[in-house]
């Protein structure tokens, strides 16, 4: 037996448990540095990476290391007996070696799979194995049998009530920040809407991310529920709720290799969303040239997986195909956003008309799934809610509920221009591009980082006027930013004889 | 900058790196745990995955901590200032983006895949990802510009002859040690054979661990071309020579993953042959129910991707299907195998005829590739080399030059015979079987562990006769293997009405 020692160090989301070479009870020979151990104490057990220790200082011959993660999670004190063995790999890559040779995965395969990832027993390597060999070529029904897996796996949220109505977005649009303007006004309606959401991972900003900037977002289960229960709504980061957890390790391996499959997609929301007891969903697939999805038969195609997944599981779907051109709003970034969306939530006449009518699009939609309501009815329910201020006191009081956040974070005060080069029209604005230079200003890590957009697609410019400001909050960062938007600022601008004419040539 | 600290942990063969939480000059914020960075020092760079750690009696604020292997690869010494930034992923994942759309990769896609991945710039699951889409389907102009990929990104040995011969067996079958004979038999002869091997991976010896018992095979290249100069060959480890560093890579992910592609193992193989300098090759491809290899039609497809690659590599090739149906000699596992070896070398009356004879058939073909030879003549020279002594006493000067091992291994002292359940006739053996007991046993780690045969497939037996012996080393491992023996001892014995009768019945 060998005696638990903490070893401080991060290794999140992996376990890594260390073991000296010079170890009295089991020869360092025996295992291959890397490899998945098995390490139980007291009846509990947890997969780790073996990391040998070569530093008879580091750990001693008699104990064995567990980094931070791997410590919490096996939950013993320091000091505990534990036992350590080569981690036998999981039963279930049989079935990802026949994938990969051409068959289809079984349901029950399937559940295998997802099983052990959900229970860290699959590696990095094992993980993309899984992901490449099901990228190429997915049947409908593993499409199907993967979202049921996905959904089992996690916690499952009941609600009290008849319909849990919620909304998705694909992402990709840069300031697309409707979720913090359509959740007060169902809960203003008096339906309740439950909203998780992530924080960003490639873009500037997540809802997460920006609703943080004005409360507190980080609810465990139990306040979540609260918040519910008195104020309808809620809008808090997904973390803690651990809906699909495979679907978050799988991410962890989709991201980096940038696997981005439609069939993966469908599976990885709608598994979440049916975790979170929905019952309706409203899904927003935004169609541009710099969008996720960048033509009309792309667009269709995903629009249908979605149908008919829902329809299998028993969600309600209501998928809509929006225009994806250019960001939506002028803010991109925390502080920014959240500028845009108190002004539409304010009705102050000069928030950005787009921000609004997008909102009003979805939250009209979704309130149109309300039995109550008179078919149709949805859209102008809506826009009474926002107009008269309903929408805004709703978010006021979940913002209060979930715990006003005091500590004011300001707009980063490293500014630069971006401005025309020649006088003439926005041609068009590259979502992705535009994403990339606010991310690199520092959002949305720093909250205050990012975007102001003055020009949208249309608007006419004079050589000179500046198209954006950037915002930074460090100095490092505003160089990257800058630099990026000097080599490529985003925008096309078409001069006066460049316009856009598409009528008949003479 | 930081100052670099060595840490002294092992994670071959990844580079670590590890940050504090508390750093002075980079937020630890910006780097996410486990991904890789760079690390830059005196113009020098390498690829690290870093670790964050929040111990600040691990690593201090200013510190930079690389594990040993990262620290070597580095080579600067402790306390030179070193930048970090974050490593930007692979160019060539892109095209590894396209494959698994189902793009065919061209010849410079390959390369700089190759070259990203021998210069450590894929993750292990990057790697994978790579491996499995090409698993599922590979063209042979793909196999093809892999093969010179790999040999062209590591060492390229050059002999001052104009015929390198080698020979190359692709596994599988227990006891299968013919290097050890043909290598003194063609060194007889007076043809250079530079043999380099590996140590055993999942089996329970390779050629190197076996040699290891009578000498030193760690030698550096400087070494074993002084060795070929005297002696003619050579029987010494390839891990000094790093011959095919992508293919050594490729080959981590492949067996956790347990990936065996023809295409793969075909590309690897004459890669590393062609960067040996060989100039004609002999493969060995063992056929039975339980070899690697278990149809004939497999066999032969197999083949022609051999003579395919050989032939537009330039290698002169011939392909052999051999009998792959049971293990070869008596002994499995290092010192079982070299009294094998050695009986067969030596001329005893009691040395295994099998082992005999596949070394000769093999030492035969080989030799028919020397011009000097009459067409034919190959087998009966290799047997006039072996029946002279002329191969046992060339053997004994390798031994000597490579530095002979005084210390002697002995043989396993726990041991256990396995008997037959009944009278009748051995049927079959389970190759693979037989292989994981004799690694349980300890082989090759403890080279006086394995398994002695008594009985091959035709000899009659008797109940509670012994069909072989177990040796072990250590009780633990001596559990383990008696224990899968017990349930599956990996011989058929058929009874006395059961014989194989192929006969017309009456």
């Amino acid at each position: 037996m060998l005696k638990l020692r903490r070893f401080g160090i991060d290794t999140y989301p992996e376990n890594v448990a260390l073991l000296s070479r010079e170890c009295v009870a089991y020869r360092a020979e025996d295992f291959q540095a890397l490899k998945k151990i098995e390490v139980t104490g007291d009846s509990r057990q947890i997969l780790a990476n073996l990391v040998i220790v070569v530093d008879p200082t580091l750990i001693g011959p008699d104990e064995l290391g567990l980094g931070e993660q791997a410590f919490r999670r096996l939950g013993l004190p320091e000091g505990s007996p534990v036992r350590i063995a080569q981690a036998t790999p999981p039963r279930s890559l049989e079935a990802i070696r026949s994938k990969i040779n051409g068959h289809t995965l079984s349901a029950e395969e399937i559940d295998a799979i997802i099983t052990d990832i959900a229970s860290h027993r699959y590696s990095p390597m094992e993980i993309a194995a899984y992901l490449i060999s099901s990228a190429s070529f997915m049947t409908t029904g593993e499409m199907l049998n993967l979202t049921h897996s996905m959904a089992k796996v996690g916690n499952k949220l009941e609600w009290d009530a008849p319909v849990i109505i919620d909304k998705h977005c694909i992402g990709g649009i840069p300031g697309n920040r409707t979720s913090m303007i359509l959740v007060p006004i169902i809960a203003a309606h008096g339906l309740p809407i439950p909203k998780t959401s992530s924080r960003a991972i490639t873009s500037p900003a997540g809802t997460a991310d920006t609703m943080e900037v004005l409360a507190n977002v980080d609810l465990p289960m139990h306040d979540m529920r609260s918040v519910v229960e008195r104020e309808k709504g809620c809008l808090v980061w997904g973390g803690h709720v651990n809906l699909s957890p495979a679907d978050d390790i799988l991410i962890s391996v989709e991201r980096p290799l940038r696997i981005d499959t439609p069939e993966q997609m469908v599976a990885s929301i709608l598994s979440k969303k049916l975790a979170a007891g929905s019952t309706h969903l409203v899904v927003d697939i935004p169609v541009g040239p710099s969008a996720k999805v960048r033509s009309h038969i792309d667009a269709v195609r995903l629009r249908k997986m979605f149908e008919y997944i829902g329809d299998s599981v028993g969600l309600v779907l209501d998928v809509i195909l929006t225009d994806g051109s250019q960001p939506i709003g002028r803010g991109v970034g925390p502080v920014l956003e959240v500028r845009d969306v108190m002004a539409v939530l304010r009705n102050e006449p000069g928030a950005p008309p787009d921000l609004r009518e997008r909102a009003l699009l979805l939250a009209g939609r979704m309130l149109d799934f309300d039995p109550e309501l008179r078919g149709g009815a949805g859209h102008a329910r809506a826009r009474e809610l926002l107009d008269s201020g309903q929408a805004f006191d709703a978010m006021e009081r979940i913002i209060d509920a979930q715990g006003r956040n005091t500590a004011r974070h300001t707009l980063g005060d490293l500014v630069q221009e971006v401005v025309s080069p020649e006088d003439g029209t926005v041609a068009a604005i590259d979502c992705h591009q535009i994403a990339r230079i606010a991310r690199l200003a520092g959002a949305p890590l720093d909250k205050g980082a990012g975007i102001d957009l003055f020009k949208k697609v249309g608007d006419p410019i004079r050589k000179g006027e500046p198209l954006y400001r950037i915002h930074a909050c460090v100095p490092a960062d505003f160089g990257f930013a800058t630099d990026l938007a000097g080599e490529d600022s985003g925008y096309t601008v078409n001069g006066p004889s460049e316009t856009n004419y598409t009528g008949p040539s003479r």
